[in-house]
């Protein structure tokens, strides 16, 4: 039997086909550095979920207009932004199995190209000529920096709260896949209920989707995801299966996760300010010997149902975006859709 | 008899009152750090000649309506967003007298906090329920991103030609001043002509204000423009005046420039990536005996009339600006956008 992956890809292949083309027609640089940089961290195994769900949302609601692909590339555009500036705020080395792109390009290519795709995924978007929909693209922009600036602030923190962390998923994700959705919804002019259930679809699975990759950094096999597992926690984002932990854990578990997670995070705050040095020029830590290190805050992670509690998480919000699409009759893009919302808690990458 | 600065300033003292609280009013963020950063770039010294030209173009043009302020705050969000990313990217350390925005609150901060007033004034100008206005602006933000890429490749490169030099200066400063005195026109409904004539008036006018700002770079007095003299040079941006005199001079007097400038470069860039030190702990140049080197690159633009060319050059826009302004009728914005275009030329700061 298929998987549930083979049989979505074989429903969207034609989609996803024209997607690609449009990202690369799109773009539209003057310099030749632009599209390298931008190519380089688009086409390097993006799942084009986010466009996908915009063409998806607009078939459901019956668009039959050839503008879907086109737009579908600004969710594309606006998530790779954010990814050339995360990886540089984050300090992070690798992404996808390749080097970070300030790592090839350095850092002033990469703020540059980021503003250049930030700035054509909203020109690409007043195209519609539809206030709208710009005005989605404008706030959910604005809504993504800040999230990501308010998950900066906590770095290391270890008293951050779920409250916390789900406001920082909000913005960083879940408002642009429920962009994608909405905008879909908005460029097939569906009624307003249709509007807002497919925002709420893509708002749930936004949170779902960003829970599933938080769970992958504790529960992936490394060469599967291509980044180190544990990255979040080396670099201070203390995401939901900790923060359960935390919480739970007795005074003296406590004690011994947060013991850990400061070191870990010293570590990385010293490579990234490349002062980790002893008065004879030895790490003052050792980095591969946090491995064992890691393992003990998964063991805790676990003992206290970290893990599980963020996987019934994940599966609360993929149900709650499931039950968003009754408003639609049954058809092919609603099928895909709720196929889409089930494929977010059992990939693997 | 007032100097022309004053009467200006007496002219649009209260439309300056105004832009200074939208400036305040409208960057809404829910983060203080946010706030903190912005305000910080903001707050600092900035002239506010890109709002007040789009105030004094809608009004030249008949404007009634009370959007203009709010709206005209766009164009410092924007420039400010460029300045944090800009200094970031050239690895600059002072802005007018003060430390740079990211040697206070760090990269990662000033990367997201730039990306913020991005979107932000692209969400403002939403509001606008203009297509036109909206997709000039999100267009001018590719360009000028694409302009600041273009400048960072031709870091300290010798063959840059005045054709680099002005398809850069076009894209990082005209495009957003042409885009402030065209947006000023959209928003009072004006006709094409007008709106035509405005854009190129500001074109022009950008053009003047960058040579004149490339000018300052050679000839202000460091404490009254709050920078070091030169800094654009040691930051490898080789701008009008010295491509010029590299295109006149001897053989011999072009190799004396390229050596020194060789040097200044070098020495910044070691700066930059902190690597400048000798085997015995010493940096491996004085960077303050590099004044002198300032000294005779200065007397050889001079002497190959590289300050009179681009002086003359700023001139020639500042009177193809104020032409542009011959369609619209005696009046008295339409006598301030003339005054402002020969400010241009004669500010000190």
């Amino acid at each position: 039997m298929k998987s549930l992956k083979e049989q979505i890809l074989e429903s969207v292949r034609q989609d996803l086909v024209e997607i690609e083309s449009a990202l690369a027609d799109n773009l539209k640089p003057y310099l030749p550095l632009v599209s390298h940089v931008a190519k380089y961290i688009m086409f390097s195994g993006g799942k084009r979920i986010r466009p996908l769900l915009m063409v998806l949302s607009a078939r459901l609601c019956g668009y039959k207009g050839n503008y879907d692909k086109t737009l579908s590339v600004v969710f594309e555009y606006l998530h790779a932004a954010t990814l050339l500036h995360d990886d540089l705020v984050d300090g992070a080395d690798i992404r996808r199995g390749n080097p970070v792109a300030h790592s090839i390009w350095g850092n002033p290519a990469t703020v540059l190209v980021g503003d250049f795709l930030l700035a054509r995924s909203i020109a690409i978007a007043a195209q519609t000529h539809s206030v709208p929909i710009i005005d989605i693209l404008a706030n959910t922009t604005a809504q993504m920096s800040e999230g990501e600036i308010h998950q900066m602030l906590h770095r290391g923190d270890l008293a951050v709260e779920e409250a916390d962390y789900m406001e920082v998923i909000r913005r960083k994700t879940a408002y642009l896949i429920q962009a994608a959705c909405q905008v879909g919804a908005l460029l097939a002019e569906a009624p307003g209920g249709q509007v807002q259930a497919l925002a709420d679809y893509g708002h749930h699975l936004g949170i779902a989707f960003q829970m599933a990759d938080d769970l992958l950094d504790y529960t992936a096999d490394t060469r599967v995801i291509g980044k180190t597992i544990g990255a979040d926690l080396r670099e201070g984002k203390l995401t939901l299966p900790v923060i359960y932990a935390l919480d739970r854990a007795t005074m003296e578990d406590r004690r011994r996760l947060e013991t850990i997670i400061q070191d870990m995070v010293a570590v990385t705050e010293g490579r990234r300010e490349e002062v980790p040095l002893s008065p004879n020029g030895q790490l003052l830590r050792d980095v591969d010997a946090k491995d064992a290190d890691f393992e003990t805050v998964l063991g805790l992670i676990k003992k206290y149902g970290g893990i599980a509690y963020t996987r019934e998480r994940a599966q609360k919000h993929i149900e709650l975006a499931k039950k968003c699409l009754n408003t639609f009759s049954t058809s092919k893009p609603r099928g895909l859709l709720e196929q889409l919302a089930d494929y977010v808690l059992v990939r693997n990458v």
